[in-house]
C-alpha cells in the first residue's frame, strides 16, 4: 500500500535525531536520553493520557504546545518524573538546557519522560550531556533515539513511509515505545511522529485526533492507563507540497498515511507488550454501532483469562464469550460467531453463541504461532473495529514483580 | 464480634448437605456434585452476574425463584453449562432428577454450575448418582459440599456464626467458591448461605442486595466477570424468632450478621484467587462520595501492575497513584496519602500525591507477608470503602494457560 522506507523519524526532510546514555539509568549499555530536532519550525499536535495523575512533562508540554508549534522533542527514559515535588521545575530545566544547546526557544520543545513513577529525577546527568546529545544529531541516528526511549521494550519500534500529495513526494516517520502500563486512553505510552508535509495547524490536529482513536486507543497490554502517555506529531512542511488547508483529497491522503504509520507502531507496541510471546488481534465485525464494535474488541483483548489462554495455545472460546458478555456494549449473544486464525489457517469454534465441535489439533496449530487473530462476527449490523494486545505470560509477572528492585 | 461456629451451611437448624464425585470431572478424587437441603421450605433471595452471557443454571434459577422460595440447592463443578445448545434442558433435567430423589417440587430447587464454558454437560453421571447424593445428606457433610463446588480453589471456604435476635439464638452459615474469573458484578462466582432466621421475603431480598454491594462486589481476582456468578440465601425460620417484618433492630442485626458472613467468604475468595500468594486489602478513606471511595479501591485492587508489584514485595506506590488516576472517580491527586500495612507494621510512602523518602527494608518486611493492606487517604471527605483482591503470580498464568487442556 505504501512504500516503507528506513530511518523512522529521520526519514522526512529536515529532521535529525540522537540518543545517548547520560546516566539516569545505572546500566551504561542502556541509552536514556533522546532528541528529535527539525531544522525548520514545525506545526505540532499532541494527544495525552486521560489519567488524572499526569507526569510533569505532560503538564509542561501542554503549555508549550498552546501555540501548536515546536521544533524539538526531548525525552528521557528510566524515570517518569511523575508525582515528584520538583517535577515541573525539573521538566522546565530540561527544556531550558536543551534550548540553550540548540539555540532555540525552550517553549518550542516537547518534553517527555518514561520510567518509574515517584522517584526524583536528577537534572545533572541530562544537563551535563546536553552538548553531546546535540552534537550527535544526525539523520542517521533514528535507531539511537528509538533505543533511548525504551524501558522494558525488547525491540526498537519505528515506521516510515512515502506518500504523494498533489504529485509531491512526502514522508511520514515515527518511533514509539510501550511494553507495560499500556492501555492508552487518548494516546499511547510514547510515540513521536515527524513529517515534511505542509499542512495547517487545525487540520493536523484533526488528523491526529481521528487517527489515535482507531490505532493507539485500541491497544492494551495490561489495562493500566499510564500517567505519561503522549503522541506528538510534528510537520515541518519541507516537502513543499501545496499547503493542505481544506478537507480535500490531499488531506485524506495524509490522514490515511498517518493512520498507517500509527497503526503499525501501535501493533509493534502490542507485540512487544511486557512478557508477550505473541501479538493478538481481535477483529469485531457486523456490530450495530461503532461503539459496540470497539467496546467488544477492547474487552476481549484486555481479559486476563483470554490472554492467559492464548499464552497456553488453548482454544478456550468460552472466555471470549464471557468478556463479550461483560463489555459495555449492546450485543445479541445468540448471534455471535467466533473464529481463530493465523498463518496456519482459520477455524470456527462458536456459532450463534453456542459451541461447535472443532478439530482441536488444528486449533492448537493455529494458536501456536506468534500472530493470532480472533474474529468475532456479531451478525447484527455493519460496523467493525480492531483491537491489538498480547498474551499474559510468566514473563509479565516476573518483569513487574521485579521492576523497581 | 460474633461467635464463629463450625459446619458452614449445616450450622443453622434444619439444613443438611452432601458432596460426591459423580463423574463430570475425570479425576475421581475431585468431588463434582453438591446438594444443600432444608427440611422445611425456605424463603430465598439471589443475586446474579450482570454478564450478558449467562449460564443456563442462572436462567433456570431466576425462573424458579420468582416466588422467592426454595428448599434445595444443586450445584455441579467441572462444567459451567453455559453457551451450550442444550443448556437449559440439561439444567431442567438436573432439577427434575433431584426433585424426584428428594420428593419435592423441581421449581423449589436452585441450580448452579461452575467450570468450563461451552462444553456439553452430560446428564447421566448426575442422574445416576442422585440417589447416592441424597442418601449422603447430613448435617455433618458441609465440607463435602464445599469440596464439590470447588474448581481451581485450593481450600474450602465456609463461615458460620451465631447471633441473637429478640433473645432467640439464630445461625447463619455459608460456603463459597471462587479462584478465577472473579470480578463479581452483582454477586460472586458461587456463594450459598443458609439461615434459620425467620424473616419476610422482601426484607431478606433487601438485606441480600445491601450486603452484596460491599462484600462480593468489592472483590476482584482478575477483572473478569463470570457468566455464572450467583449468591443464594435461604432462610427456613427454624430458629422461631418473632418474624422480622419491619426494618427494626432485629432486621439490622440480621443484615449486619449476613454482612459479616458474606465479607468473610468474599475475603476467602480473594485470598484463594488463582495463583495468589497473598490477600490484598485496599482501604480508601475520606473520599468525597461513596462512589469515589469504591471506584478508587476497585481500580487499585484490579490493576495488574499493582498486583504484580505486590507479588514481588515491591513498594512501587507509583502504580497505585496511576490506578487511582484512571479510576472513574473524582479525586484531588494533590491530597492523596498512601500507606502499606501488615502484621509487621505500617509505613507511609506518599504524602499529598508526592513521594516520601521511606525505609525500603521496613517496606519489604511489611509486604513480605501473606496479608497486606494498602491504605489510601484521600483527605477530601468522609466516605470509606474496602476492596479485596490478590497478587498476580506465575501460578495464575500457569493455571489459566493450561486450564482446559
Amino acid at each position: 500500500m505504501y512504500k516503507r522506507i528506513k530511518e523512522g523519524v529521520c526519514a522526512p526532510k529536515g529532521f535529525l535525531a540522537s540518543g545517548i546514555h547520560c546516566g539516569i539509568r545505572k546500566n551504561k549499555d542502556k541509552k536514556d536520553l533522546a532528541l528529535i530536532y527539525s531544522e525548520k519550525m514545525c506545526i505540532a499536535a499532541s494527544t495525552y493520557t486521560l489519567n488524572k495523575v499526569q507526569g510533569a512533562p505532560i503538564l509542561l508540554t501542554k503549555k508549550h504546545l498552546h501555540n501548536a508549534q515546536a521544533q524539538a522533542i526531548l525525552c528521557n527514559s528510566g524515570n517518569a518524573n511523575t508525582c515528584n515535588p520538583d517535577g515541573l521545575e525539573i521538566a522546565q530545566a530540561m527544556a531550558e538546557a536543551c534550548a540553550q544547546a540548540l539555540h532555540i526557544d525552550a517553549e518550542d520543545i516537547i518534553i517527555a519522560s518514561t520510567g518509574v513513577i515517584g522517584q526524583p529525577l536528577a537534572l545533572e546527568p541530562m544537563t551535563s550531556h546536553m552538548p553531546l546529545l546535540v552534537q550527535q544529531l544526525s539523520n542517521q541516528n533514528n535507531t539511537s533515539a528509538c533505543e533511548a526511549i525504551m524501558t522494558t521494550d525488547t525491540f526498537t519500534k519505528d515506521c516510515a513511509i512515502e506518500l504523494e500529495i498533489d504529485d509531491v513526494m512526502c514522508k511520514i516517520g515515527g518511533i514509539s515505545k510501550g511494553s507495560g502500563m499500556i492501555h492508552p486512553n487518548m494516546a499511547t505510552m510514547l510515540c513521536f511522529v515527524t513529517s515534511d508535509v505542509n499542512i495547517t495547524k487545525p487540520l493536523l490536529q484533526k488528523a491526529v485526533q481521528n487517527v489515535v482513536q482507531d490505532t493507539f486507543n485500541m491497544v492494551s497490554v495490561d489495562g493500566d492507563t499510564s500517567t505519561n502517555d503522549m503522541l506528538s506529531v510534528m510537520c515541518n512542511g519541507c516537502s513543499n507540497n501545496p499547503i493542505i488547508d481544506t478537507e480535500n483529497e490531499a488531506y485524506y491522503a495524509f490522514e490515511r498515511a498517518l493512520h498507517y504509520v500509527c497503526e503499525d507502531l501501535a501493533k509493534q507496541i502490542a507485540k512487544d507488550g511486557e512478557g508477550a510471546s505473541k501479538l493478538l488481534t481481535c477483529v469485531v465485525e457486523h456490530a450495530k454501532t461503532i461503539h459496540d464494535a470497539k467496546a467488544t474488541a477492547k474487552a476481549i483483548i484486555t481479559s486476563s483469562l483470554f490472554k492467559s489462554a492464548m499464552f497456553g495455545n488453548d482454544a478456550n472460546w468460552g472466555r471470549i464469550l464471557c468478556a463479550l458478555g461483560y463489555a459495555q456494549s449492546e450485543v445479541d449473544v445468540q448471534k455471535v460467531d467466533v473464529y481463530f486464525q493465523s498463518e496456519v489457517g482459520c477455524i470456527q469454534v462458536c456459532k450463534d453463541g453456542k459451541g461447535l465441535a472443532f478439530d482441536e489439533d488444528l486449533a492448537l496449530k493455529i494458536l501456536n504461532t506468534n500472530e493470532v487473530t480472533t474474529k468475532i462476527d456479531l451478525n447484527d449490523g455493519t460496523h467493525k473495529a480492531t483491537a491489538w494486545g498480547c498474551d499474559l505470560t510468566y514473563e509479565y509477572v516476573r518483569i513487574n514483580g521485579e521492576y523497581r528492585t
